[in-house]
């Protein structure tokens, strides 16, 4: 009988994203104890681990009919469907066909690189050739070393593009986030605003990163008494849609001692991270992936998880009402104003990171 | 940075619907403590007072990055957008970027006429230039001087242009409302039957009026006894979408007394009033604003507002029943038969009125 | 005032099904009590008996306003719509419009031949003149003489032709229904995949039937007793869409004692039926009637049908987790292989049903 062969591309790219790059499916706590299907990039995938604990990442698509492969079974190291028990590798090979004692090689499913590393399970969705585990993104997850953190995740119906622009701007916080992360505090929210107004952007190959000095914070709950402290604070976004917040705290005064920035390690009172990765799910539709904790000699902060996770859920639900009023709307276009600064660049980057897998993309069909 | 002049006109106008007109957005109590977004023509408008208690609508879009400001706050007479505190004043203009000292004056959203009249928040869809207060429709409503009335509304799933149908003709009556209006009574069904076909309709240039008697009603719970009434019954359905039925009540034989028409105020028992206003919220879509009540002097009848309600949800069934068929259905065209005489004759009217401001919308294009 | 015809044809014919043929709209215990609306190959069509008896089935769409005829009343061999009052007779005629005296012949509904069998009514989708009772699928149900059955119905989510592969390709029951056919026996499983890969069909001019024999069959609960039995299995599926499954037991060995296959009634242990008539609701949706039952000198085996009930709940989980794959993969085209022979058999046969039935329609249009 006729058989067909596996598609090497996806059907259909969305516009706007990167293939070449890996993308966060999961944290690990959320995919390792069973088959899970994930969505990336409008593309279904089955998530398993082999019997020898191998990661494998196939189209969740049997070829033969068309059934989810996640609703089937992990078999050794391979997956049965559930439909008519076509039995799949984790090369993507049919290695059974019930019934049928010859397996053409052309039965087959896509497989997509898969890589487990800073407590978080990534695909790479474009040409496996290209795949490079050493370009997994540069965050803090949980099981790196001296690193105690909250990890979580949040379906937005909104597409990621949206979270992008929110997550390159942080001038939203004194209005977004008025309640929870500057506490209803008025100055605090000025401050903020102050901040990203006067901040410096440097800009990347494939993001953009801001550091900043905040001066006279104060964390009692934390160092144990009332003292000014300096924060430093670096924020980087970059491609295909992470926010990596690294915060170092010192007392008050360390920024004048050493100009050069090189502050000795000893010096250092607390060091804490953040992130938010954001994997696109559909055109319109996202998961934000999200932690935040301190270094093991930091002393955690118990109200940092808590007002993040509220922080988070104001994003989702502005972002939400955003593309539901885009949808409303398709003919009106966003504008950019002074604060969009970073916006416009990232949009910039991604152009150019597109355009090069456009044309990466017409060569290899 | 770019910016983007704010349309003068919608981006999609509804075939078929007049936009240079009021349409309720609510009845005061439906509107008046807070924000509010409501859809008219499947436009987003939010509407407030400002600190002064003057009423602004506005679309319900910020310009900037296209998420809805009935999200935000009033904050005085001015509008804050949720998402990067962009603030509107009542105008539409923007006076204050965050961060930004300099406000571009195309930094606007649009603004729509609002009036509040008869208890009732109107707005003019159209161009503002063209609005005209003694232009909203000619109901009687909560605050009108002399009457005591109950105002609803309710969502219905089908569109605004099914129910002029099923207002413009009332023949609809013995069969839809047999359990409500008509109180499960053959007799009283085969009256509002045979009212209806030997009904004479006044054509005028937005509607159409129906003036008719009802001889030897009997009003007991109202009127103390059980002695004949007649009543005089004039029906206005006109553009876009309002039902207004005035109802007096006086001894039987009235009629015949007066056949000038001109009876003397004294001589009137009972004088009530009830309309139904029909906004469209999308293509397929409306919601009805009623009302029922009688003037001061008339003692109410209070099965009439429970009848009332019950009445609207019947016709909300049929309609919204309807309209699934249609769609269910999309070559299928309605037939016209008597008993839809002003049915035609009000298509007839629309098709003036929206050929009118086709004309005029070209010009201004 | 302007009428229309009534279309004998329905506007939008579903790709790949055939019209002159019966469904089945219900089982008569589904239907019988008062007007139901069902809805087949996507057409909405009300069903009803007049006070006669007789089955009645209309469009259900009132050719004046489009409301659907099922809100209305059945008035003794008539049905009057909800919204207007119109009559229509069983023929399809309008013999009552309100308010007007002369109704014009054009004002009708279209009809569909009914008939009651087999303890289901049965609809004919296609032209009229050339329904013939005679065809009603060949199964048993309740009421046929001698049987009792268990009859019932499930909505899918899934089109029937989905459900077509997956009822003539029985190698997907040791995968699918592990857990109930084959009731988690290793064993059992092997025997019915062996079965199906080596099963034998013969392929009619609407359909396909396998005749096999399963030796060495035991069922105490019904027979008394622990004796092996053989099974006689004889599985029809044919269009549009109906699995008939005929089981008959005897003791061990009576194969070989009747080569030809001419066994004495009397030799016979158990007689057992199922079916499965599968009716297309909308392109992508279907309902399935199933029945199983014995005849009435065989004891009944009470799992059968919790079996069986649990079994085609799996059919119609996995039916709809390939639904919605496919929906998600508009590109990707189902593979056939070796088991799929009758699939590719029974898809040739429909092409040349469609074919015959287009060549009619395109000389009626």
């Amino acid at each position: 009988m006729a058989t067909k062969a596996v598609p090497a591309q996806p059907a259909r790219r969305l516009e706007g994203y990167i293939y070449n790059t890996w993308y966060l499916a999961g944290w690990r706590s959320d995919l390792d104890t069973k088959l899970s299907s994930v969505r990336i990039l409008d593309e279904s995938i089955v998530v398993f681990r082999t019997e020898g604990g191998q990661w494998v990442a196939l189209e969740d698509l049997c070829p033969h009919k068309l059934a989810p492969l996640s609703l089937g079974d992990r078999i050794g190291d391979c997956l049965r469907c559930r439909y008519h028990g076509l039995k799949f590798a984790g090369d993507g090979r049919c290695v059974e066909i019930p019934g049928q004692s010859v397996v053409s090689a052309a039965v087959r499913v896509r497989t997509y690189p898969i890589v487990e590393k800073h407590g978080g399970i990534w695909i790479w969705m474009g040409a496996s050739e290209r795949s490079d585990e050493s370009e997994v993104p540069d965050i803090i997850g949980e099981g790196d070393s001296g690193w105690r953190l909250h990890s979580a995740s949040i379906d937005v119906n909104g597409s990621a593009q949206l979270l992008w622009d929110n997550l390159l701007d942080l001038s939203h916080i004194p209005f977004v986030h008025f309640n929870t992360l500057v506490a209803g505090d008025q100055a605090a929210a000025a401050a903020v605003l102050a901040g990203e107004v006067n901040k410096d952007s440097i800009v990347h190959d494939r993001g953009i990163t801001v550091e900043r000095w905040h001066s006279h914070q104060r964390r009692p709950a934390q160092v144990g008494d009332d003292r000014p402290l300096d924060e430093h604070i670096v924020t980087d976004f970059f491609a295909p849609g992470v926010l990596a917040i690294r915060f170092q705290t010192y007392d008050a005064g360390i920024c004048d001692k050493y100009p050069s920035g090189e502050i000795p390690d000893e010096k250092r009172l607390l060091s804490s991270f953040a992130c938010q990765v954001v994997t696109p799910v559909t055109e319109t539709t996202c998961k934000i992936f999200y932690n935040v904790g301190s270094w093991d000699k930091s002393p955690p902060d118990p109200t940092l998880g808590v007002a993040n996770d509220k922080a988070i859920v104001e994003d989702k639900q502005i972002i939400e009402a955003q593309q539901g009023a885009m949808r409303a709307n398709p003919g009106r276009k966003p504008m950019m104003l002074s604060m969009d600064q970073n916006v416009v660049r990232f949009k910039a980057i991604m152009r150019r990171l597109t355009a090069q897998e456009a044309d990466f993309a017409a060569v290899a069909d």
